[in-house]
């Protein structure tokens, strides 16, 4: 049956983005849990970790031990953060398979988080290749396996410094990005701005200068259009999604911060849908007790947990459009 | 400009639908205030009253009055919930421009909630088209502005009693609806079960049997998925929706009984596509302060409201597909 289903890929994200957007740090031991957890429910993709300076992020200081840990599950694929050559060439010792490099498309925010124009971490970006080029050239098993460089072009759905960021702007940053060697092309909701209409357009518009590369989609979910979105990316073809258990990073009091797409929520719509995520839902929801116990006090948020899965929930048998029958009803 | 957009119409039914569904009853003055916020922040039709035993919901009990206050502005559009006869004709005395009656798909929810079948309650609809259509012949000036008749197919996208509903009884009882003098046949998500993919099917499924009255859809936002649902509705070329300011009606301490999709939040996702729903957000957000002098304690939901509108926030101008350029920036 599930040979019927076309895939989607949910990366946990909330390892890396829900932990880095509170205040709190997690005790290494809970990652680890985190991680387990996470995998048992059958999430094969994870961000788990940022190489950032310890001082500005004390989350993110045992981003080493984090990723050794997550390597040790052999069908993991395990992403790292980086904003700079050095976060990449940490990343690369660690072992990581994805490397992610933050390309702000708005000057203004890209000024502000990192302190280069979006051409200046172009050209970042251009050496982190190299990097992974010459690391494989250089290869030792493990790092003979290549590495996956991903330009994660940010603020692209809006931007609380810049305002709206022009079209012909993405278009440009995102075209530098695959000549300046990525693999993949990641488009964030950084400030949780996207809408459904624009989300389709900017799809479109990057689609056309980075053609298959555009694959993954990062939602937000400030302003309740994180599922919305998804299905209007959904339409227009992308297959991987960014999402955070809990909702982690969302917070009722400090507008602004607010967490990714809540992972379960995001499995149950697809689940219903007829698409084949690998993650068990029950043991997703499950999971949640790991960032209870590690974070007490800290809110979870998401729909599904609270709901339950419908009693008479089924996914459904595949996702090519039949004609109603009532062996298919959905829910 | 407004000419250019498609029209999109937002009922609100928290008056009714969210009041019915927290144990408080809200003093009629304060329902006088919520609908004369409402309408100034543009809201032109909403279900304000249900006409049931006050001994089963006193919430309701000041129904003639609401109504009576609801009627002075002109041109408001003004529902009430029936769900018998008797019920109808106090509406028609009331003078309601919309009669919504609830007819459910489900055996055991229609027996649970209203002691009939979905056979007897088409048996009573076609006593309210009746009753209505000997009100018009009879007519009075206001009397003789044709009241509409609604059949709101409730539990259409699952039931928690008796679990998935076949396709083929949707089907059915839609058919009979009509047959029965339906003006407008709505679709309710009673239980907060629907999912995108199963909407998309369903509302082809009953508009073919009730065509172009198929008009309006309710959704529950139980499990986060209201918006993504409303997502569809529109692809499908559903034009009318149901929402309850803050989303009142939910509760986080009472898994089933949640509330309808956020008002603020459906005006925010369809201005953001460019329909024209006659509404101002801002305007819209300020009403929610009526709900917290009201109901003091009582959750207030909705991210729009906390999160605020995005700085650069501007409705596109149409709906009409049109390649991507600088100006047509959404957010």
């Amino acid at each position: 049956m599930s040979d019927m289903r076309e895939r989607v890929v949910v990366t946990e994200v909330g390892m890396r983005d829900g932990l880095q957007s509170i205040a709190r740090t997690m005790p290494t031991e809970f990652k680890r849990r985190w991680i387990d957890a996470a995998y048992a429910a059958g999430v094969r993709h994870m961000e788990v970790a940022s190489f950032v300076p310890a001082k500005l992020l004390p989350q993110m200081a045992d981003a080493d031990e984090v990723i050794a840990h997550a390597l040790g599950y052999e069908d993991l694929i395990v992403t790292a953060l980086v904003p700079n050559l050095k976060g990449a060439q940490r990343a690369l010792e660690a072992g990581v398979h994805r490397i992610v490099a933050p390309i702000s498309v708005s000057t203004a925010h890209s000024l502000a988080n990192v302190r280069k124009t979006p051409a200046e971490m172009i050209d970042a970006f251009a050496a982190m290749r190299e990097a992974i080029d010459s690391a494989a050239s250089h290869a030792s098993d493990r790092a003979a396996r290549r590495v996956q460089l991903i330009a994660g072009l940010s603020t692209v759905f809006g931007c609380t410094l810049q305002g709206a960021v022009p079209y012909e702007d993405i278009a440009a940053i995102a075209r530098a990005a695959v000549h300046a060697g990525a693999d993949v092309i990641a488009l964030g909701d950084t400030t949780g701005e996207a809408t459904p209409r624009q989300v389709g357009e900017i799809i479109e518009l990057v689609r056309g200068v980075a053609g298959e590369k555009l694959r993954s989609l990062h939602f937000h979910d400030t302003r309740g259009l994180g599922l919305a979105n998804t299905l209007i990316a959904l339409q227009h073809g992308i297959r991987e999604f960014d999402a955070s258990l809990a909702g982690l990073g969302g917070c009722p009091h400090a507008p602004g911060a607010t967490g990714n797409v809540n992972t379960e929520d995001l499995v149950f719509m697809l689940d219903s849908m007829g698409y084949e995520t690998g993650i068990d839902l029950t043991h997703l929801i499950a999971s949640r007790d790991v960032l209870a116990d590690a974070l007490p006090g800290e809110p979870l948020y998401g729909y599904l947990a609270r709901a339950g899965v419908p009693k008479q929930f089924e996914r459904s048998p595949a996702i090519e459009p039949s004609s109603p029958s009532c062996s298919q009803v959905l829910q």
